[in-house]
């Protein structure tokens, strides 16, 4: 029932010009190393969410260049025949691995490394990157929300203002990832069974003689799911008396209790508060107030922090698009080249800052938890290294090096994994509620110091000695 | 070739709620009228531009939903076999008009009306908005950053930072609407056929011995097409000289120019001044700078104020998430419902503030042109209206009717434009080239004065007479 498409031609032409090029040169064997990372938790926050993982690696599934790509390609004039015949007969060889959906990830640490044929490296480029910057954007603008409604759930309706159906789509599954409870996109609710939630609009209050016919009707036909919104007049006025007469005159005989109301205008703190008196009087303390109108972290903070009565959000827009910083900004990068003997050239990108430098060779990501389960760090390392936590273990900021703190009693987990190995999948993605639940027990296993929406404090990535060292030693040898 | 899916599912939940509801209630005939139309232009600007029709009227074609989307409803339990039903043999009946793309679009004036039973009306409103909402958003932030570009070429490449694949692939359609000359993402040039771009990234350079060899390699493989990316080391250091080395020693011998070079970092204004000097020194002054790297519309155009000797420029998130303000924030309302003796009976929607109130009926949207063909007011009237502008017209603010003009000697040109008739199409799309074309000429008819880009000047949106009265009755009426 998933939709599949293929995404091959979801890349940049310079995909395509280069690996040409590499073919050309006799470089299709050419082993290289590209690491995804990100450099800036966006909103200024502490840490972000992965997400995108499933539907990366099921695109890569479906992957192929279609006889209508080759001979789109052909008609273009750019390329050669071995190159279209390279294309039309394309098979993946690549090793890849990344850090699990859900987990809370950091800047400058490589969240998915693909290792193979530069050419593949290449083509898988531009559809990785667009795959997690969006997911990873979404879940972890959701997950800011969720967490200033501190356990109220969250309800993701944003499909209307999404950039593109897709937007909407895979926004749904990161937003629900990120700890939203439900979704009003059927397509994704069908097809990644986020529940699916979701009662009147305005027009159906507007199409009937009166607002009490339209609830009247809505109370019958859905007795055991009666969510009425009550500000399509006036809330005080008409709306909250009428759903109450609803409640009385067509719930009660039908032996039912309503489930809430729904306040999509005005100001919340305020109407929220006064709805809740009439109908805790009226004998429903039991039906929920569910707020919704723009809300985003800091108005849903503030709404429970001013005592608004609200048991439940509906987010849209500010959430779908993550509207103050609607982009991710995760780039992929070379890290190495392996050569004819099977060593690795280590790879590096200067910059004039250091925040902009990346970090050679093919890596591994290691998070330091300690007795609690608290993360405490993360630590990246060359691949292969073994990192020993047992006997205490001390880690140093890879600008400021002065700054050593040694850890003891902790356990270290690898958190790359392998995903693609010689072009086979490899790994089995977990049920989407199981990761939304891994991802809701690791944020709860950060520090609350890292978690603050206001100047987080920088959670420790740091890089092992070998690692520094050869780092070290190739900015040395590029300034020269 | 076009890739295709049904896009049914793109719905909002409680479209289908309130769907079954009016079916339960009998008022599957029922005739409604819905607009839609936006508040706000992004970014503070004077108008928007309209994008997003051509897809939406092909996604009608194959909407439909599937015996997978039933047995899904069906399995929910919300929905009787009455409505499932009704869903599985879905038909529109529903009649459609909307704004020609590439139009310069204003606030309030419904940009497209449906009117057909108040299911499909309900059905069709998510798919609806996030087509529009998505690709006019796009359309808008490319047209302003074109406009600063002033005639310089723009590319699109923000497939990689998008928000999803559509984010990428409609906003590079919706991109070239708003002037963009070519798009990196290769999926859309294919489907939508406008001209690829790309050469290159960094990790080109990195891949070879050295800048020289990988721009060498280069420019051999692509010698008509050779634009090279001088700022992986050091752009006036190693990246132009060893551009002016390539250039001579290897397409010179080919009896081939280059094409340009590209700086992707650091500032542009000073480096590229210096590119310029090395090239026209070397004898290079036909080759072009493209410059990148997180560009918008301030940046291009202070680039160009300062100097810069940019002649193209390539420009990625700010313009593929209009990363500045990326809501379009269209809404869809009920704007009337016709009653059995066929007449409508008016719909408004209340609210605390006049933006935010809503206009009755089935209306049409005139556009008045001077006779220089300079786009002087629009003028939204009931539909059928006749508006003759040969003798002379008089425009009153909505809001402070004291304030009228006179306009003589203009045309008025209807923009309601029929694209869908009892369910059928019956609108033929103009070529996306054309469509581009239209656009450029329409902004290019607009006052200098709604272009700025800080404080434009408000474009006058005017209700004729008769649907002002039909207004000021029902605010009366319902303020009693």
């Amino acid at each position: 029932m998933r939709f599949k498409r293929n995404l091959a031609a979801m890349t940049d032409f310079y995909e395509l010009t280069m690996s040409a090029g590499y073919l050309d040169e006799g470089y299709q064997d050419k082993i290289a190393v590209f690491d995804m990372f990100f450099r800036r938790v966006p909103d200024g926050g502490g840490y972000a969410i992965m997400a995108g993982l499933q539907t990366f690696i099921e695109s890569l599934e479906d992957l192929s260049f279609m006889p209508e790509d080759i001979a789109w390609l052909r008609a273009g004039g750019t390329f050669d025949e071995k190159f279209l015949t390279y294309l039309q007969n394309l098979q993946l060889h690549c090793n890849i691995w990344a850090i699990p959906e859900g987990t809370p990830i950091f800047p400058h640490e490589p969240i998915v490394t693909v290792e193979g044929p530069a050419i593949e490296c290449q083509l898988l480029e531009t559809l990785l990157l667009v795959t997690f910057n969006h997911q990873c954007l979404i879940a972890t603008k959701a997950n800011r929300i969720v967490r200033a409604a501190a356990g109220h759930p969250v309800m993701e309706f944003g499909a209307r203002r999404a950039q593109g159906y897709d937007g909407a789509y895979y926004g749904a599954r990161a937003a629900y990832i990120g700890g939203c409870g439900s979704t009003s996109c059927v397509m994704a609710a069908r097809d990644f069974g986020i529940p699916a939630s979701g009662t009147m609009a305005h027009s159906w209050v507007q199409m009937f003689p009166t607002e009490y016919d339209a609830f009247a009707k809505y109370a019958r036909l859905y007795p055991d799911a009666c969510v009425l919104l009550v500000d399509t007049y006036n809330v005080l006025k008409s709306g909250v008396p009428n759903a109450i007469k609803v409640f009385d005159e067509v719930l009660k005989p039908m032996g039912k209790r309503p489930k809430g109301i729904r306040i999509d205008s005005g100001d919340i703190a305020y109407l929220s508060k006064k709805a809740r008196k009439l109908l805790d009087a009226a004998g429903y303390a039991d039906c929920t107030i569910c707020a919704s109108n723009s809300l985003d972290e800091y108005i849903v903070r503030d709404l429970l922090l001013q005592g608004a009565r609200v048991d439940s959000f509906g987010i849209g827009e500010n959430m779908i698009t993550a509207k103050s910083d609607p982009v991710f900004g995760g780039v992929y990068k070379l890290a190495a080249v392996k050569q004819a003997d099977g060593s690795y050239t280590p790879k590096i990108k200067l910059s004039e800052t250091a925040e902009k430098m990346t970090v050679p060779c093919l890596k591994q990501v290691w998070r330091l938890y300690d007795a609690d389960g608290k993360a405490m760090a993360d630590l990246i390392t060359v691949a292969g290294e073994t990192v020993d936590a047992a006997n205490g273990i001390t880690l140093f900021d890879p600008a400021e090096t002065w700054k050593h703190r040694t850890y003891t009693g902790c356990t270290a987990k690898c958190l790359s994994t392998p995903v693609y190995a010689g072009g086979k999948r490899v790994y089995q993605s977990p049920q989407l509620d199981d990761i939304r639940a891994y991802c809701a027990q690791q944020v709860a296993n950060l520090w609350d110091e890292v978690k603050r929406f206001e100047n987080p404090h920088r959670y420790y990535v740091d890089l092992s000695q070998q690692l520094w060292d050869i780092r070290a030693r190739l900015l040395e040898e590029m300034s020269q």
